[in-house]
């Protein structure tokens, strides 16, 4: 499999022969996760649940089905899913009273809850999230984890007394997903979304965006500010200090399980995905190097370092298969395994264990000191970081003609919706926005020859 | 609120009460999990987690929708469940070729995937389980976590060579069973349910009920031998090791959020609910009392318990509002925290805490035998179920005619389906079933006069 060659390709069949999913279920884009891919995604649900509940989020859970009135309330955003939207019409034999559509994310769910929830500003700021499965109608090709009909979904809402607070915990969204997306060795760009491309109802969108080796930026993420157009629809107020009504602010950040499309798309290699340890369902394998006349000792001591492993909460396992230590590498090479373990009788004489990372990197350690499996661990996990950041710092390409780039360009923009949409069509690309610092620019818009106020990002996407 | 007077007012009244679920939510029969409510929820599904994981089952996860061709393919289910099945018809503005139906129970998902992944005896046994969100179009009055009609659903799938390894599956679910409700401190009754009532495609079922304070029982899990029905439906063969192609038996095993029903209506009482300490959110909270001239002493002391308490691994929280004790002492009981902890000047002096448990068990601890809680909290789970038990072996009745009993009565059966029905008409209960286990019995059915073999357990049932 050359990842290098067609990535897309190698993509598609990765996802399969690492055990993450199988996707021949008879149903266009909606996949069955398989065990080793489940267990990943909930590690990486549990990095984000960790998260918010250091920043004040509760976790709850809202029903799936959400009936028309409801999801017709704010004009907008039924604008920009009414497309994707899967309707339930019957139960039983009968036709429903009123047809109730599966959530494509929560808003016309939970907002309707929120006007009853909040009462005063002693009730705000509201904090939520939920991690649930929600359902759009994609036209387009599916693509394991990247473009499906039935979506693992993390989605956090907020209310706000004002808009100044609102704006808060849009920073404080930025640094979560900073740390989130550390955590998978993942380096990201925010940009703030051009107005054709912001989320159905929102004042503004920042879009987290990754670059895949394929040169297509791939969305992983997303932070809106609604100001008060989901309050005004939704009729959320609450009694201010100074007895009147006001309403609410709202901001919502959400994710989906394209996070884990980046990890494999991003870590992998020809000879299969690479999961940093944070999330790794197994962090060590041991494999035995057996000699004969030494069976027993070797087995006796890859048990005995699996064990000292659990201790330290290193989940391992020792692979005592039938089967050649080569064929086992190949094994949890594909599977993207962070640490192997090799014990052979050289090793129990010299009283070390030869591990060899994911991406390569072989050393001794002594036998004593298998804490030391914890830095080799982390220091896996940087180096992918790195890597994938220099393939990304490599392939932004601030250029001030137009002219085709692989990856992501910035190109100086007056910031008229004409010139970017220009951009777009003659480069064949999509906006990602604007960066978030501001920065000064003396360069010209090459479609209008205006002075431009910042960069536009565009690359080709996902 | 009264729970003697009036169970089902004070349950429908106590959910909301305590935080549990918001039952406004504009749907009949989907309610918002609330915080507090979901919590306790994962709790659980921790512990089925944990069992499987024991026991060798894997985690997986499948689509919510099923192709109408899928979910006919075997009769008797389609049968038991087009009732009450929800139809997805249309996505955007156009309807569907093949409509789809959200997942009633998964076999109808999980089975053609099945007959792939299974080839021969070495691919066996498959165990599989998930937890979803599952949907059912209930036409009778709805209740929290009791009838719902979008339901948190736990489901174990297996597949095996011969009936016999299926049988020796449905024991070790039997076990698994018993040692998960005994730690939510809930007596249960295992019963063969009749041949009238198993589940739509099973060869046979066996129900886990409880006895409600109601006097009524329900179901809170069920385990099924579908030998090989489905098998044959979905056309699920592995090569044996005769070199022939033969179908699978298959068994499941299946819980919802009725469990947590079964938490709250069981333990609860008039203050409130009780949660057992092995799924409560907060385990222990940490009241100061008070008295002038003592505020810092006492907020320090109660900061410090508190540390020590979660270094031990025990979850805890001081309540520090603006409340007095008595206010504090009944929001708690009311979210029913297994142990109150009260620290006053005079704890301090003594070198004592007082502790309160739920069920208004008091005592006092030495300071520095904090780890004493964890047994507190054991023992506190031990006199819930005690009290469960015993309420439940007092409202079981053999009888030897047709009577009315409040609870669940046995009844000697000659096994004939006409004589099962008659006693569920004239008694208006309905046949949990018959005990798992074996025992002579000389009497006579009361319906007919013939011999008996067997009790049949019935009950009125929620």
């Amino acid at each position: 499999m050359a990842k290098d060659e067609n990535f897309d390709e190698w993509y598609n069949e990765i996802v399969e022969k690492a055990g993450l999913c199988d996707k021949r279920y008879p149903i266009k884009g909606m996949n069955v996760w398989l065990p080793y891919g489940w267990k990943i995604m909930q590690n990486i649900d549990t990095i984000i649940r960790n998260e918010m509940e250091e920043t004040g989020h509760q976790e709850l859970y809202f029903p799936l089905l959400i009936p028309e009135s409801f999801f017709k309330k704010e004009e907008e955003h039924i604008k920009g899913f009414s497309q994707e939207v899967f309707w339930v019409t019957h139960a039983g034999k009968n036709e429903l009273e009123e047809k109730m559509l599966l959530r494509p994310t929560s808003e016309t769910a939970m907002y309707p809850m929120f006007s009853l929830w909040i009462r005063s500003h002693a009730d705000l700021p509201l904090k939520i999230f939920q991690i649930v499965n929600t359902f759009r109608y994609e036209t387009k090709m599916t693509k394991a984890f990247i473009r499906v009909r039935e979506i693992h979904f993390f989605e956090a809402h907020t209310a706000h007394e004002s808009y100044e607070d609102a704006e808060a915990q849009v920073k404080e969204d930025i640094e979560i997903a900073k740390r989130f997306f550390k955590k998978l060795a993942l380096p990201i760009l925010f940009s703030r979304r051009p107005e054709w491309d912001k989320f159905a109802g929102a004042e503004y969108s920042i879009g987290i965006d990754v670059l895949m080796p394929s040169g297509r930026s791939l969305q992983v993420g997303s932070v809106h500010q609604y100001r008060q157009n989901f309050a005004k629809a939704f009729d959320i107020k609450y009694e201010g200090l100074d007895g009147k009504h006001h309403y609410c602010h709202q901001t919502t950040y959400g994710m989906s399980e394209r996070v884990l499309g980046a990890v494999i798309g991003i870590h992998g290699d020809d000879r299969g995905i690479a999961i940093p340890s944070s999330i790794a369902p197994i962090k060590v394998v041991i494999v035995p190097i057996i000699f004969k006349g030494h069976e027993e000792e070797v087995m006796k001591e890859c048990r005995d370092v699996e064990k000292e492993l659990k201790s330290k909460e290193i989940s391992s396992i020792v692979d005592d298969r039938d089967k050649t230590p080569g064929n086992k590498f190949y094994d949890w090479e594909l599977k993207g395994v962070p640490i192997r373990i090799e014990i052979g009788p050289r090793d129990i004489q010299k009283g070390v264990v030869t591990i060899v990372a994911r991406d390569g990197i072989k050393k001794e350690i002594d036998r004593n000191e298998l804490d030391k499996i914890k830095e080799e661990l982390e220091e896996f996990d940087e180096r992918l970081y790195k890597k994938a950041e220099k393939f990304l710092k490599e392939n932004i390409h601030r250029i001030k003609k137009m002219e085709r780039k692989e990856g992501i360009v910035e190109i100086p923009w007056c910031g008229k919706e004409e010139c970017g949409i220009k951009m777009e069509e003659e480069l064949e690309m999509k906006s990602l926005g604007t960066p978030l610092e501001k920065e000064e620019i003396n360069e010209k818009c090459p479609v209008c020859g205006e002075k431009a106020v910042t960069w536009l990002r565009l690359a080709r996407s996902y």
